[in-house]
């Protein structure tokens, strides 16, 4: 699997819907000058910004708020050797929220957090691809 | 899912074991001083080490030769909301391969490449963890 080889290029639309069908990505950042990669729960803002719910005192947290990050998420099929990949990348922020609104609407997680802290990735830039099999 | 945080951490032996286990792997690189990251196929080395197939004249060649890299697998279960995620962070070296043994041996691909090479990611940093489960 390779960058501009054999791939179809997924359009904007395509990306976010795909990207809304499933529920874990990874964060990709770095940490202490190197690269860095978390599984996270997500969903999709009404503005298709990436919205993770996190806890406020996290490592996560400080290595990202104010930083570009890229998010990833995929799915393949290793019978059929097909499936797809979309990566947004952009600005991480922890989200204001002062009536807790966007709290109780955001992203379920499969963890407990502690504090929890909604951080918002800006899709500006949205790239996908597909693998279609051989 | 939080760093830290309510996972299991795995040892080194379970991690391995663990990457063995799945056909696909994403590479977590700089690219243009952006975080970027890249699934691909891979196989584990003798020696542990992460092996891709690529093409020789690919991006991401030239983004990692000689670079430290992060990689990344993981499996979750949305039923359970359990699963793993393993990342290696090491550096990615070209593979020389004179007699183009290790090319027939290294990882399937499941995009056509062109003149192909190994990238070798160095194995000596793993970590990994495990989400049991609410």
């Amino acid at each position: 699997m390779l960058q501009n080889d054999g791939f179809r290029a997924l359009d904007r639309g395509t990306c976010l819907r795909l990207l809304a069908g499933v529920p874990v990505g990874r964060v990709v950042y770095t940490k202490q000058a190197l690269p860095a990669v978390l599984p996270v729960n997500f969903c999709l803002a009404a503005d298709s910004s990436v919205l993770l719910r996190t806890s406020a005192g996290s490592d996560l947290v400080r290595a990202i708020d104010g930083a570009v990050v890229a998010f990833e998420a995929d799915e393949f099929d290793a019978a059929t050797r097909s499936g797809w990949s979309v990566v947004v990348t952009g600005r991480a922020m922890l989200l204001p929220d002062p009536d807790g609104q966007e709290l109780l609407d955001g992203p379920d997680s499969w963890m407990p957090v502690r504090d929890d802290v909604l951080v918002r990735i800006d899709s500006e830039v949205v790239t996908g691809r597909e693998l279609t099999g051989a």
